[in-house]
């Protein structure tokens, strides 16, 4: 192993890229100088593109779990019936924080590794017309699960009066994401997934429906409270100190993003999430999510004939490759593997490559390098389709 | 393509690791002050070790090309007749800048591709024993050949009483090198190599045979003349000013080599050869230079059923993957893989699925996996033969 070599496949947080890691140690600037307000007001439409949003984004230092809170004290009310879609370890995570805040919780519970059917939530809302808000979670990292957001923002507003607040932790900013034109009133991102930062930052938005709520709210909140966030973004401010370098690094973030394109950002994670579970199939990985529910920033793996967390052990030992293991009841069941933010084709050649040999090194029999004649096969595949020869 | 990525396989400057980087980036120092007389001290074991010498290791604010003319300047004198071992570009190099000093040179023409054969040295000096130095180069980045130095010096001072005088560039930090035991009279190499810094150091070390001439020679010379850096180092300093930023990444090279232990540095360039070598047979891509004569540290192979310039176009294009291409006659026959300094057995695997797919774009029928594959069970050999299991 070369030392001083990370190779971080966790999904989030994700490398830095070097310009990104240049930017963030720019010389600090005064927190409150015309510098810092010419700075956050450049973030915005760079933001707002990422969203899908004419709305202001706010950023929030915190991690993504304050962005969580943040949409649960503003856009609902102490005593609110709220619906939580749980697929996994964030969607409970929605439900806890629901539950501390005294919000009357409905929890439509799905089986790990699976997507939810728009036509449960449908059902749901249709028998409980008092709820007010319904969470769900884009891309519920802890099964690798891209739950189908567009279609549920679809039946949330035909079936009820609901705000509908999403979770887009673990993949906005890797797939397409149109706030608007769906219709989510809040989403909530972080800044060390597919934005390719440090944590630190979480970004909230909310639609002109959401502000309603907010404004007339009397949840009890200071810090996380959008109503000072919105007034000092009027003026270029945040309420309070911002995390001056994350935002250099956000600034070269998106310049990156407009550099490659955002719909080459998404076809890029597309295209390696196809490389990844075509490689998984090909060395008989057991994958936990089907193609249709699949994310494409992570990908979990579920053995049968060997042990995930021995396996990280060795592919991390022998090769620095970090891969992320199950959380709560897939625990020691499964391992993760993130392809999203600073992540290309190259990097799903080469940690496949090293997953083949950390699965002959547990004791798996496979031909070395079909794996990675797989993932190849689609990057040509995709070569050709696209006419990109 | 992901922007912001590069994959730099040239043989040399190779990528530079992220805690040099970081080291690089310190406040300056004065140069003249105690904090830098420190740094330059805490400079000199590293550097024998590398070096395999108790002599001094002198560090000039130059590439590598410097260093080749201080060993020219210093340890030969106008008139002298010396011996130039051409085996490639660099050796033509060596022998370009004795002509410009107006030494009487003898060049021994090599076929490009193949080291020089330690009997031709011989044969050369004792038809010649006038000659004063023997120049050689280590490894001719060239032609991605390993000369035999230890050999070549045998036969040098059996045969002679000239001074042998070695280019390392390209090697020295990636193979064992033993300059005092193995009878190197004088020894340059560069930062930008195995060394894993930018380029803007040379480092020259001489033997006592070689400082008898040095002290003691009329050529005319000022910044490269070597008496000044003895003088100086001798108070922990330098005769002009030091790059004290490249010297804060040397530091710490230099901290990272003892961290994997120098062994383990040159098992890792071997088997990185090995593993690219065994990939280029498997994909049916010729290599220049045989086994026997192989570099660890750098790959030639010359294509005859495509354009290794169309082929590096493309991966460079697809992927940011850097490759070489030939240099003099060699030019737009050879393609070259640079695996040294911060390159992993995981990176080798990277390059050459990219290599993969770059043969297949330029039209090239392989079987896909098939060099990873090969690179692979040359990995689980070494894991079994060093019971690293």
């Amino acid at each position: 192993m070369l030392v001083d070599q990370q190779l971080l496949r966790i999904p989030g947080p994700t490398p830095i890229p070097p310009s990104v890691e240049r930017a963030m140690i720019q010389p600090m600037i005064g927190h409150r100088g015309q510098e810092c307000k010419d700075l956050i007001q450049k973030l915005q439409p760079g933001l707002q593109a990422v969203f899908g949003t004419k709305q202001d984004v706010f950023i929030i230092a915190g991690s993504g779990t304050a962005g969580l809170e943040t949409a649960v004290v503003n856009a609902t009310q102490p005593g609110d019936e709220v619906l939580v879609i749980v697929t996994g370890a964030f969607g409970d995570r929605f439900a806890k924080i629901c539950d501390a805040f005294e919000r009357k919780t409905h929890r439509l519970e799905v089986t790990y590794g699976e997507a939810v059917d728009v036509k449960e939530v449908k059902n749901y809302l249709e028998q409980h017309p008092s709820i007010k808000a319904v969470f769900a979670t884009y891309c519920e990292t802890s099964t690798a699960v891209l739950n189908p957001v567009k279609e549920i923002a679809e039946v949330v507003h035909q079936s009820s009066n609901a705000l509908f607040i999403v979770d887009g932790v673990s993949c906005v900013a890797g797939v397409e994401t149109k706030m608007d034109e769906w219709g989510i009133d809040v989403l909530v991102t972080g800044s060390q997934k597919a934005f390719m930062l440090p944590a630190g930052l979480t970004f909230v938005s909310a639609s002109k429906r959401a502000w309603d709520v907010i404004d007339s709210n009397s949840q009890p909140r200071f810090y996380l409270d959008l109503k000072a966030y919105k007034k000092n973004l009027d003026n270029s401010s945040t309420p309070y100190t911002p995390a001056v370098s994350l935002l250099y690094g956000l600034e070269q973030v998106l310049e990156l993003f407009n550099e490659e394109g955002l719909e080459q950002v998404y076809e890029r994670h597309q295209l390696m999430m196809e490389m990844t579970r075509a490689a998984c199939k090909a060395l008989d990985l057991p994958l936990l999510t089907s193609d249709q529910a699949a994310s494409p920033t992570v990908t979990a793996v579920q053995p049968t004939d060997f042990d995930p967390e021995q396996f990280r052990k060795v592919v991390k030992k022998k090769f620095g490759l970090t891969l992320a293991g199950g959380q709560q009841h897939l625990k020691g069941k499964i391992f993760r593997i993130g392809h999203m933010g600073y992540c290309s084709p190259a990097d799903v050649f080469q940690y496949i490559s090293l997953i083949e040999l950390g699965l002959i090194l547990v004791g798996k029999k496979i031909d070395l390098g079909k794996g990675v004649a797989a993932a190849q096969a689609v990057y040509l595949d995709r070569e050709v389709e696209t006419n990109d020869l």
